[in-house]
């Protein structure tokens, strides 16, 4: 079960409101790099846990919570960059000049659809979608799913942070990038502690692979190349399973050999 | 430039047309594990690779145009799951029986939308999406993208192996399995090959991130709870370059203290 | 800041594993009717609320809290109904008979992407998107879409009543019922306590929109039709500011009177 | 059936083209509070009631096809908004102006896909989606999605209303919100007529349901919180069936206890 | 303005409910070949007709609307077939039969979402899509859209016709396929009076365009190949603009040389 | 199976980098009329075509091969309008104006999501989907949607034309401008080549379909209006099989009549 309480994990301040920048940030909440996806992706991994490895399905969840916060951070950070002081202030300051800029350069749906708030959605506008959750049920697959994720979670962060200049916002990717090297470097030192897991999946009985194919590079270039010499060509393959080798590979499987379909299907290629 | 020829890369047989099994390997077409996601993937993948990198092109783009014949060679396998010998075979054998299975358990937009053929869709019918392909612009990110990818597509091609005894099918999955082997180690090799790469990205400087949590694993388990002493817990970091340590983190960013929006907005809150 | 601890809100039993209705289940985790959209819809609310309104804030945040603790029943109750007993146990029961009804009548995705485990999908395995979410920045208008979102979704748990007989499942239903239930009271409870709300925004100076047209009832019907005495058509409107009429509707815009386009477009129509 | 004559509903006239407003005004054709998000909604619920409803049947559907009406005036308004007097005209004036505002803060599909005239996409160019379409079979659910509909509609155009001071868009403007402020009321004056309709749905009997917790505000606050002492914690529910109390809920569900998955999964987790 | 009556365009009637075939109607309600497409994009395509083609508009704007009547058919052959007599004969027949039917074979959200009807989506309950319309603002390429509209629309009728021996269905269905041989026999018949269209956009100055290939077949064939003498490698090209010849391209635009991407993208390749 | 070499099929090069025509291109990649588009759908016909049609397959496929290249060649100008000379020189020239310009009027995920390079998007950001892709299993229809695709994307191709002066990039519009003629005739050629085949699906026994409606063309005006005399309301039409008429269409198919649906829906309408 979940709980919360009324403080953010750590501070968001924002000194120069921004709409440009609440728009790039909408992609660190909505975003295929985001924390929507990270946060889900590890909740629905835990629910998959069976109950003996309970240790596994605690490490998973608490992660997915950790990045519930982290919306709710951006989601403030948004709203800050979106708003100025008071409302009083605003008027004053001639708040035509935020509404103006935000319809330049910012989402026009943040102030259509969520009166100048965060939504679920990345920096495009596109929405969240469960396509961006990978959840597979076999726990090397999905730490290395974990290990894209927060990988290319701290480059979008390392983006942001060139894109403002702003102390507090500064502050917070900060602690977000630091937090992304912490998780990359939690699932790798699980995926240590997995041991011998390759190839994904190792329960699948090696031998009744093609024991031919399962260690060659296969050219596809249009003329035949030598082989390339590269990390991939020779050597002892990372599993520890196989040799590499090279192979201008020259098809093989004969031209595919379809039936025409049967007339109810009113295919005619005449 | 692309270039084709006549023949298929391994051989697709079917003994018995089964349109459940055509309907399970439209996955592996067009869905988030599947063919159409890493052929795409690795293409922008090499597009974006500078000129003085030519070798991570061709390692790219070989790989992409492989995957595009397994595209092919498993269209080629859904069309001959959803029909038998000749038409007049199959009108003999009462092609009603193929037809009444493959709208109890086939995809039905197969025959209403394909005329009984394969489809850029997953076994739901969902529609490929561009959301699937992870072209970040950093090599490390998109190898472990690449990890990623083909051990999921590893363990969907074992899965839908499970699903099969015909001959023709087990003999493609074992070939196609074998690949994703190759695949796997390929990738994992040029990460071994890129050095010192972790955390991702490994040109901003990391001294520049929160210093306090980023080998912090922070606990939200509702009550403090011990260290579990875990791999994650303690130790050093797998990046080599911090100590992992436990915290039971307590909030400290304040309460969200956002003003009210502006009139314009219509956000009466009241 | 969120927090978690091990147990479910509500036990999850299951007598008899049910793949489809497994299935079925998905439409309450990943629908549009389902238990991701309340907790986003109320979380996404919640982060716009201002700070001088902190109890609507905590309101809207602990509902949406629970909300997350369903989705975690739910995906249990998923897990359950594609699995049996022990892995030995299964296997001496002949586990096939349950992957043959998965395969014939459950989600393919389940087994191929998810190892038999909940995904965040509906019942037809289209992903969840950010599009179900309503965060509108003005509380009455997402009051109204929280009395929405309860009165499907409790209406989808009462058919999913339906389905099942598994004494595990449907006192589950119970549960959720009677918390839908509640969740619909409390956001007719606030609404009233908003006290003068419509017509939303209310904020909107209700003198500058078209005086002649807004209570009246138009009919598009295709001939002209005498007034149906119903309560839209007469009788004092339910904002208590206005008294609605009756009008056979004549156009009275004109023809639209589009010129063409510049030829930089090459928009011919010759 | 449908028919349809030559005029507008309202007439639609442009003084200033502006590129910008042209795309905000596309959140309101093809947005989640847009015009065709209701007129098709209206027309599928209309489609679902039986015949003995036929008054509700013509409520809804008469209804419906003037949102239709809507959505020609809309995509009227969108074309204006792109051009101005006659080609010869604004190659005299330079129609380079326009079209460089169109590419900097108009949508660059508008150009690119439609030749400058309306597209069924939202504000930020996404599509149009079946899923922002509510329509359940249960009439006091499909109303209250109608209430919300609206609500959201009618707040969509107030903000539009900010954003031109172009007197025929605010004319238009006026005209809808108008519409929107009756098409409220219309929907609250069935609910009423409904009578005893809550909780949706009413012929869910309620004796079935937990009748522990159907009526308890549940707080899902980390630390144990005194009830706060407001209107959806104590006094009678709106429903007139229970009343509300408040608890700090412990959870009470035990551990999730899943076991392994077969073998055939591969989903080893070790 | 649009209008309706009470009436449908053509008698749907169902002798026999089959939840299966409500499952397939669906694809030409809400697929990418059904009637929601071809109503909106009549419909849109409508909206940019300039006022001096009065008749291309109504032309344009009188099919949408006949198709608009078609959604109300099949929305109600969709819940014709899943419904049965009187409430109380269907519990006489014992109405367990037709429920199990629908979860087995139908679409569970036509049951979990809407009560047993219509819904805005495909035959595997992907929702419709405003992808789907196509509106270009050049009316050539539009009726060229709109003959591929109608030649799908056709091609899905006729396989439904083949799904169902209801002679109510069936009725219908010779109804609707001969729709659409008007249909498309009408826009090819618009396509010969717009005269010298190819190729399309005409107005483009075609001697703009690169000269060398406009009129020759490329091979990408791996190996050269010889022309294999067909009407697309030589004679008149249709447009009688050209002449067809036939290619083996060998490629001509140097490798692809992009420099290293600047330091804040962290884009290191090393 | 699918091969490649290192070279472009045309030169791209780029004098003035301009991040908002990169935005621009992307529509030719990823959006609905680009392409992805045509490459995977002319990839998924020939995937469909019988083996006794190999010329018909061949065709198909050295199309879709050549569609590939030009993803190439346009994912190559979209890196070049994303940066400028060398990362040195590009520092001295003060990059910040390119990134300036980036984030104002590009799109901002090129810069978040992938370091400046192209994406399987369309120009508003939006995912390439599956569903831009038609191959019907019947040659007509296919051979249809292939001219539209091709004046489609010719006509967005001279769009994007009318927004660069950079002569490279023109020189590549050219180019490609000139391929979509060459495509739009060879469609074409093998329409005329197919012979007689309309209406599509010309092997639907047409004495089959309504015999009265499938050459009449049925107003919906609202009032009854005269034939217009258009070439679709007399003379012979298009397919040689029928002769147009006219007529002021009465709906003729009665109300619709449908029973209330089974309890276990709760469907109440009362």
């Amino acid at each position: 079960m979940f709980y919360h309480d009324d403080e953010l994990q750590f501070e968001v301040t924002v000194e120069d409101p921004n709409p440009r920048f609440a728009k790039l940030l909408q992609q660190a909440i909505g975003g295929a790099e985001g924390e929507m996806r990270v946060a889900l992706q590890y909740m629905f991994q835990a629910f998959a846990v069976p109950q003996e490895k309970q240790e596994i399905r605690q490490f998973l969840m608490e992660t997915a919570v950790e990045e519930l916060g982290h919306i709710e951070m951006l989601a403030t950070a948004v709203s800050k960059n979106l708003q100025d002081a008071s409302d009083e202030a605003r008027r004053e300051a001639g708040e035509d000049a935020i509404i103006d800029e935000m319809m330049r350069n910012g989402q026009p749906r943040q102030a259509l659809s969520a009166g100048l708030h965060a939504m679920p959605v990345d920096a495009n506008g596109n929405p969240f979608t469960g396509n961006y959750v990978v959840a597979s049920g076999n726990l090397a697959a999905d730490l290395y799913a974990n290990v894209m994720a927060e990988s290319t979670g701290r480059l979008l962060a390392t983006r942001l942070y060139e894109f403002t200049d702003d102390p507090g916002m500064e502050e917070m990717l900060e602690y977000l990038i630091a937090r992304d090297t912490m998780h990359q470097n939690q699932w790798h030192a699980a995926l240590e502690a997995l041991g011998e897991h390759r190839p994904v999946p190792n329960s699948f009985p090696q031998e009744k692979e093609n024991q031919e194919y399962n260690y060659a590079f296969m050219s596809t270039y249009k003329d035949e190349r030598d082989d390339p010499d590269q990390p991939w060509t020779q050597g002892e393959a990372p599993d520890g399973k196989g040799e590499f080798s090279y192979t201008p590979r020259q098809p093989g499987g004969g031209q595919p050999d379809l039936d025409e379909m049967i007339d109810e299907m009113y295919n005619e290629v005449n």
